[in-house]
């Protein structure tokens, strides 16, 4: 390894509003000569929206390909690819990887780093952490998410009604990310449980299209973007271990 | 009402590294006449520690005492003593309020927002999110939090033994916060369910004086401070529900 090769920097900027960038992540960001981020379907990603204001023509821009399948080769192949095409950056000095909300959190940053660590165990890696949308669609609602003794469940999209239903006999917040897919269940869920009322759907949270629902006994469906969450609070008297 | 009454904004600085602010949060610091804080035992509390390179002679500072005890009808005084100094201060303009990690999770500023909105409800209220510490502690880790499908539990500190067992049967990942108090009886469940190795502790996460374990194995006993936390990353195999 040369004394050259640079840090892969992953630095998560927040849920959408360009002022919620940490400013860690602004100064890594605005000094790395090579700024990284998933392309999105149109070729530009929420992350490289973000930061844009902030992007020098000097600065390299590198859209890394993550395509939205299942399929685990389809996948991993995009990760190598993805993993190969920053270590050649790495080579000449700092790469920043952008990526909205935080970098531990659900995020393609994990499949980047552990390739690259895979193929190159010395290539060094740092995280800066973001705020994740959980916290912001909170906020924009004016409600606390958590208090107290609160037991907080967040499930991403892949859930089962089961797998609901047994959450909310046990947590007192719920959090339910990416749930356009499958929110006609989950509201035929909360109705059945009583909970219409003690649920928010927010999408795209501090972005200015951000829309919010605070009542969904009118909505058994809604069509929602690909970055919206549920958050419900189970009322003390409903959890089953409540003090 | 009248037209000089200000707005209070609840600002989440982040887990403890100053650098971690967001733009927005230290905007409306630099700009307030007024910055309240949570005092801590010792007079300044850790949010004023993280912001305090940035406030003037000028702005008044406004620490608020709220007393480390369980007893409501304690904690309800001093709310209200809390409220009732802000909304001294609101009738001459904006007050901020930071506090450390985010402001909906498991904040004081709940409690002081609430209060403040009972006695005045035209109070106008503002959150501005942050980066908590269970993000900045995986970020200090070098490790996702959450991947793919994972099921994330947070459980505060007033948890039970059987309420972790359960627990544990069915996320993939469970952060115990505030884990001082309880780690001895945390490390045996963990031991007795084979999980000392996929579990880590992580003091002050992001300040100076962060300290981590990675291996609990020879750890049945630490000296924590009341900031610590403790992740536990439950191999697939081992939930129930895994896929």
């Amino acid at each position: 390894m040369s004394a050259q090769v640079g840090i892969l920097y992953g630095i998560g900027v927040g849920p959408g509003d360009p002022e919620l960038v940490s400013l860690k992540g602004l100064r890594l960001l605005k000094s790395a000569p090579v700024v990284a981020f998933p392309a999105g379907l149109q070729g530009t990603g929420i992350a490289q929206q973000i930061v844009s204001q902030w992007l020098r023509p000097e600065q390299h821009q590198l859209p890394l390909k993550f395509p939205y399948v299942q399929e685990q080769a389809v996948l991993e192949q995009a990760w190598q690819v993805a993993a190969a095409e920053v270590w050649q950056y790495l080579q000449q000095g700092d790469v920043v990887f952008v990526c909205e909300g935080d970098v531990s959190f659900y995020s393609t940053f994990t499949y980047l780093a552990q390739t690259l660590q895979q193929h190159h165990p010395d290539a060094q890696i740092q995280t800066i952490p973001g705020i994740c949308s959980p916290l912001a669609a909170a906020a924009a609602l004016g409600i606390p998410l958590t208090i107290s003794s609160d037991r907080l469940a967040i499930l991403p999209a892949l859930y089962t009604v089961a797998e609901l239903e047994s959450v909310l006999k046990w947590a007192d917040v719920v959090v339910l990310l990416k749930v356009s897919s499958v929110y006609e269940q989950v509201w035929a869920i909360l109705k059945a449980h009583q909970l219409l009322e003690h649920s928010y759907v927010v999408e795209r949270a501090t972005l200015p299209q951000q829309v919010i629902y605070q009542d969904l006994h009118d909505r058994p469906q809604l069509e929602l973007p690909y970055f919206s969450l549920l958050i419900i609070q189970v009322p003390r008297s409903k959890s089953a271990n409540a003090n």
